[in-house]
């Protein structure tokens, strides 16, 4: 996207350990945001970007133009199943504009391996089935959440926040390790978690166990599997996911 | 697709004089048929088929199983405008599903030219298009439609033709190159065409003067626009189009 933070930095820098040339997209995507979402509000700087990218040494940094990348748009990919739930279900339409420009990107800039975020867990699993359903020969990497030290999962939307959100928004990791704890000898855990954040001040799209593979919600721990949420605060929304095994 | 017709095998001797190797893919691709359509009924014969493209000169015959061609399918390709009319309309999700077997194929393949034949007009419209807006980096070639010394174009559904439905056939054809001729001086060479073909027996899905770009429907002749029909007789549909220039 843009308006690099640390968790974009942490990719980088993974890329440039593993890779040979370090490739990074800089491009807000039109296509990704709904009628009523921010598109021209989303935080842009671009000159603040290419610094932070040349800091750690990126090669390449790929930044067209909306026009460039949309000259017509008759063909686009649809995402079904693993799209039907969560961001999927409060965005329409978001992860079919991801998965298409994520797919233009893999042709136009034709990398071996291509790194992603694990707190977008959803978008993760489509980037993931669509490399497969279209047999795309790229080694794909998902990489564990970049957190402020107070527990915050990096976003850019984090400077939407006030300063009290800010003391109130790292309760939302606090209370999801604490039922990755609680999941595999409490049934109510993840009941337990969403009076816990309403409690504090969240407003609660969802919290639930998922297999992130299928992204389909399950009652029972089974291996990799997460627990996601999305919340808003003070207008904003906040999206975090824990793993379950490592707590 | 498969049951190679002299069409198919000119795309093959094409290839081989532009290209260094040809590829040929040999696969009746499920997603493209609808739930009403003849997937089980298509003309199979893999052995004949691939003594034929030995014979022009094939390198490497492309020929998997559907199980290995769609492991899961959570992403596809979905096709808008240019899908909305013709084949389209008549067939819902064909295209989608010719764009998204094409896709596969090139991500596996990784041709740098692909050879289609122009009696898919709409076919030909869509490649076109996908490859422009998921940039992928592929030289297109459409081939003029090769056809029977009677004029019918070759199709692997003519071996569904009655011999006197054999005999009528070719007259598709006549008619659309005397609307060619015709359309340049006459308003109505669309609605004469229509009623030629009606006397001669034929049911008429659509006959149209269209921009082969965009696929849209035309009053007045441009450069490169073509005629096209869809007709059905005793059951077997037929399609075909020509040039208006070249008459």
């Amino acid at each position: 996207m843009g308006s690099f933070h640390e968790g974009h930095l942490e990719l980088m820098r993974l890329t440039k350990a593993e890779c040979e040339k370090c490739y990074v997209s800089l491009f807000v995507n039109p296509t990704q945001f709904g009628p009523n979402e921010d598109f021209s509000r989303y935080p842009r700087d671009e000159k603040r970007d290419f610094e932070l990218a040349a800091s750690v040494g990126v090669d390449v940094i790929f930044a067209p133009k909306v026009e460039e990348m949309y000259r017509s748009s008759s063909t686009s990919v649809r995402v079904t199943r693993l799209s039907d739930q969560w961001e999927g279900a409060a965005r329409s339409g978001h992860f079919d504009g991801v998965a298409t420009v994520v797919l233009k990107i893999f042709n136009i800039v034709r990398p071996s391996s291509a790194f992603f975020g694990l707190k977008d867990l959803q978008q993760c699993a489509i980037v993931k089935a669509m490399t497969s359903d279209f047999d795309l020969d790229i080694c794909l990497y998902f990489v564990e959440t970049v957190r402020e030290p107070s527990g915050l999962a990096h976003s850019s939307r984090n400077r939407n926040l006030s300063s009290t959100n800010l003391t109130i928004a790292p309760e939302l990791y606090r209370f999801l390790i604490q039922a990755a704890h609680e999941i595999k000898s409490t049934a109510d855990a993840i009941e337990t978690c969403k009076a816990n954040l309403v409690r504090s001040g969240f407003l609660v799209d969802y919290v639930a166990l998922v297999n992130p593979e299928t992204m389909e919600s399950i009652t029972e721990n089974v291996p990799g599997s997460r627990i996601i949420a999305a919340v808003r605060i003070g207008g904003t929304r906040l999206i975090d996911n824990v793993p379950v095994e490592s707590q």
